[in-house]
This record gives structure tokens, C-alpha cells and sequence, in this order.
């Protein structure tokens, strides 16, 4: 794991917390991105190499507005950047973390993610993530 | 803020997290520092310029160990490294954020730290933080 590619948050609402995050971290929200596969719309911004991921439920029932009910606005999740998604994933497994996907699969900002089970990591939900080239 | 500095997670047992998150990370602890003005433990580790900081309760009724009775274990908060912790202090300020200390305060890793409160910010707590010289 090379470095903290972002940190996920979920939120209820973009358009209230865009300007909230804006204002906090002094630099503006450069990408806006729907990922459909996972019900969320994705708001980032950049703090060095790393970034913010804003992430807001576009459906009913979907992961973000679920953990949002449950436990609030709050850290979502923290992804790690790796350079080979497979290699880490195989490296993972033998050291007895569940994943959560069996493949890599395609995820917000070009990746390919995958998600450690928080179950082995106290309560923590950690994506490694590999750039598509 | 020029990158994320750390991300501080609470745990129960650094006796029980410490061989879990360098298994996660494929990285060892580098430096164990105990904070009595903060009544934790703490537990570096690095992944490229963003570090990972395990907070563990050595008081009873501290700011972690309540941390972990009322939400579990988990990420407690962000940290973002600052050039100039006291300039970055009032431009927060007076972009309507509360701060929790008024002035700049010691914390672990030779730093001077300041805290948002989470209200501000959906519910995450950022810390920011200066290298001390």
C-alpha cells in the first residue's frame, strides 16, 4: 500500500456539504462523479496526493443512506492506494482478511477496489484501490 | 492543508490492533508515544507520507474509551498537516468553523494540534496539526 488514495464520507446531502468541505479544507471540488453500481453520486477534493470523497445515495435503500441512518453522517471508509490490486487481494486472504469482493472490481475515479471486511479491522472499512490504465 | 497528516483510529487493545493493522498494512509499527494530557497510547504506522494512528484509552473514562463504549471501534479522526497552525486557525474561524481549543496545544509526534468541532463538519472530527521545530 503505497499511500492513502482517500478517505470516503458519506453524507446527506452534496449540495449542503460541498460548500462545508470547500470552506474547511481551502480548495474546491474537482470532480463530481454517479457510480450507479454502488447508489452514489461522489463529490472530490484534493489535499496533496490524497483526497476527500464525498458520497451521497442516489437510491432508496442503497449502502451510504443505510450506514447514514445507522450511524450518522461520518467516515465511510479509507482506501489505499496499491500498484497491483491482485497481488495485495492474494496477500490479504493468507493473512486471514475477508473480502468483501472476490475480484476487483470497478470503482468511482478509474479504479479497480476492493473492500476489506471491517470485521477483521475494528469496525474500520478499508478499500485498496489500483488505478485502470 | 497540504496532505492528510493521519488518520487516528480507536481501539480497544494496541496490544490486539497493533499485529492486525501491520498485517493490513504490510508495515510495522515505527513508534509507540504515550500523550498523559490526552490519556492515550498511540501507535504509528506509515504508508507513504500519511500515517496511521492508533489510539488506545489509559485512563478510565478518557475521550477514547468513551469514544469506544458509545460508537465501537473505529476511526476517530482526521488529521491534515498545516504550514501555519495559528494562520490556519483563524481562516477557519472565520469561515464559521468552532474550534475546540482556542490556542494551538501539544500533541502526539512532536506536533501542535488543533480540533474542529464535528458539528461543523457531518459529523467527522478534523484534527490539524504542525510539525513543532
Amino acid at each position: 500500500m503505497t499511500h492513502i488514495e482517500h478517505i470516503g464520507i458519506a453524507v446527506k446531502s452534496l449540495e449542503n456539504s460541498i460548500p462545508l468541505y470547500e470552506k474547511l479544507l481551502n480548495t474546491e471540488v474537482y470532480k463530481l462523479e454517479e457510480v450507479p453500481t454502488e447508489s452514489v453520486t461522489t463529490a472530490f477534493l484534493a489535499t496533496g496526493n490524497n483526497k476527500i470523497e464525498l458520497l451521497e445515495c442516489t437510491q432508496p435503500g442503497g449502502v451510504i443512506q443505510k450506514f447514514v441512518e445507522k450511524r450518522g453522517e461520518g467516515i465511510h471508509h479509507i482506501a489505499f492506494a496499491v500498484d497491483d490490486i491482485k497481488a495485495e487481494m492474494k496477500r490479504l486472504r493468507e493473512a486471514g482478511f475477508t473480502l468483501l469482493n472476490e475480484e476487483p472490481k470497478k470503482g468511482a475515479d478509474n479504479k479497480w477496489v476492493c473492500f476489506v471486511h471491517p470485521k477483521n479491522t475494528n469496525g474500520v472499512l478499508i478499500e485498496i484501490c489500483q488505478e485502470i490504465k
